[in-house]
């Protein structure tokens, strides 16, 4: 072990993000490690969902669309969530899912690029980004092919689809030098940054399209809505395929055609999920008072200790970049049986998770993980398989049915 | 007038769904005649949320997937819908939005039919379906048409989409003829059933698709997940061009391809809202002790009577169709100063809406509006008019701002 116990605990106290810890409700006994799936529960999003529902549709009901502004939502809470992933004002719509955001950015992408008929995605992409590009093909009627980004990029390619940082490795792109690359080909460039927002000062500005998720690192809860920011450059003449009503230019008009509403109005689709809104609303509430330059640091320093423990009391092999300037906020390890490992871990308190076929999985979520936090965790790896204690019957029997 | 008060409060008495009014919670003074827009909160809702929030969430966290059923959301909460729409289990999803789910089902259909480049909308549509179609027509390309349905349907029609109930009318389709007539010239059909779910026995079953939403009279909250039904017999070929990983036949195998599930799972996109999947799931609770017979005859003696009452004490003009069996679950008159007529109304407690430029809309949910209350809706909107009290400055003034 490079540092004690103690050592630890000297540096919580001194994190200059020691206090939001408290902003969270975390059960207790549970070292959790998987705030990169599914952020924990902010303490003050409880209250404000029960507001939503027994005062904003309780009393106000279709009152709400207008005095509890959910109109506006998917536009407010773009502007809300903006700075958090270097965007401006007007450049952020709120809603749907990350795979709905996929299709809406790449078919606007390549209708962009009308003279190129090829899509490059990258096989380490969340599977998710990779269907819905398949599915884009399918709808266009099969004069569009899907590449991978491991593969030249010819003057063909319309647009590139990557994940700046890697849910499986935690693996992290460059994306200044990506994104010129990809412009120099003459390629749109749409950055997945659900695995980077939240956890580092993600900047999508030099991004023609961007998409991600608000329920991993942002606490947004399950199945919080995505975002989407669209480059101001590409706002005159982008398309969003999904025309929805809330896309119009005048919405409530209800007229027989659909015209696009100026600006990022018009990459919305429909009535916003309020409920889910609520709470992603909650978290913003506490993430307007944090530094992400903070969270940047403490995230690096989080998971460059993981690594130096385990290393020093294990024989795992590093799944992620060692140089913390490649990695996002997760550090995994291969093992054969990562299964029952995991299994050991999760009974013992730590929560990581397992990717098959062997990837033991650890996000660091700035917020509330803490120094003493990895020395425990790592702590308790070391002790699960230096006394093989995976290797327990009852973890067998689950993975047996796994 | 044809029934005085009392005879109302004889038949509220009377009413077998009489004590549902109890099961949600209304703004005292308010008769609330806008649940064909947004349906009002069930009384046992917010615990519901609350326990999502707090415990499946705060508690479970990313284990939630699993031990509060969060991945089979969707799924599940398609089959405790199906019964409400004369569907089976296995043949419904729920998730996104209503505009979602026109995309998915209407190119769908197309790829059913592929010599045909014909899709019929309907200029009385909710505009947001035929905007989608739109966008659907753009994506593909260009190769496909958008006619309307009062043209002759020809046999290069590839799909119908039509609302049963008209939204700003009323008017319902006769959905067994015309389902009928579009099938025998072999285009399929797709039937919006916003308008009509909740407020009688709709029947899908003879469509080859469907989509409708939840938070009208089915009670699910603002932005509650629209739902989709695919017929069985379509199950095994249909196409789902928005594949996201939930469609996978092995989400969690995270293969790099698409292999879309067996049966209606394809027909999912991706992470379900859980917070808005628990609001609905709390109505559905109250929806599964309804019988749909019942309120649908509540739902026409309600609305008939309204007719009854307020045309005998103005001469406004009926915009609904007068037989009860073309009519969904609202009524509609115009007035050429509607707008101020409706703000009027509101004033005095009775809340319907206005849709331009002449239309009074009121929606009656037979689970919670009485016989009296459409008594005192009338009376009111009778004074209203008779004392000519939305000639009152400040409802003009309002006008002149909309």
């Amino acid at each position: 072990m490079t540092v004690n116990r103690d050592a630890c605990l000297g540096l919580d106290d001194q994190d200059p993000l020691k206090g939001f810890k408290d902003e969270f409700v975390l059960p207790h006994g549970v070292i959790y490690l998987v705030g990169n799936s599914l952020g924990a529960l902010p303490r003050r999003t409880p209250e404000r969902v029960a507001r939503a529902v027994s005062e904003e549709w309780g009393r106000e009901l279709v009152g709400g669309w207008n005095s509890a502004g959910w109109y506006a939502q998917p536009l407010t809470t773009g502007d809300r969530l903006a700075p958090l992933i270097g965007a401006g004002a007007g450049q952020v719509v709120v809603g749907n899912t990350t795979s709905i955001t996929v299709f809406q950015a790449v078919s606007a992408a390549l209708r962009l690029r009308p003279g190129r008929r090829v899509i490059v995605g990258d096989v380490t992409n969340f599977p998710t980004d990779n269907y819905m590009l398949e599915g884009l093909v399918k709808a266009l009627g099969g004069d569009y092919e899907i590449r991978d980004f491991a593969e030249p990029l010819g003057d063909d390619v319309a647009v590139v689809l990557l994940s700046e940082v890697n849910y499986r490795t935690g693996a992290r792109y460059d994306v200044p030098a990506v994104t010129a690359r990809v412009q120099a080909a003459g390629a749109l460039m749409v950055w997945d940054v659900c695995h980077s927002a939240g956890a580092m000062q993600v900047d999508v500005s030099m991004a023609d399209f961007a998409i991600g998720c608000t329920y991993k690192y942002l606490n947004g809860g399950p199945g919080a809505p995505a975002f989407l920011y669209v480059n101001p450059r590409h706002q005159a003449d982008a398309e969003n395929v999904l025309s929805g009503w809330y896309a119009h230019a005048e919405p409530f008009a209800f007229e027989a055609g659909f015209r696009p509403a100026d600006g990022i109005r018009r990459f919305t689709v429909s009535t916003p999920h309020v409920l889910s809104f609520a709470a992603l609303e909650a978290a913003l509430d506490m993430w307007e008072r944090v530094d992400m330059a903070e969270v940047r640091a403490k995230s690096v320093a989080l998971t460059s200790l993981f690594i130096d423990l385990v290393e020093a009391g294990t024989d795992l092999e590093l799944a992620s970049p060692r140089d913390p300037e490649r990695r996002g906020s997760q550090v995994c390890f291969t093992h054969p049986d990562g299964y029952p490992v995991m299994r050991a871990l999760i009974d013992r308190g730590v929560h990581g998770d397992f990717r098959a076929p062997d990837i033991l999985r650890f996000g660091f979520a700035p917020l509330y993980i803490g120094y003493a936090d990895v020395y425990d965790a790592a702590r308790t790896l070391i002790e699960v398989l230096g006394k093989e204690l995976w290797r327990d019957e009852k973890y067998a029997q689950r993975l047996a049915v796994t």
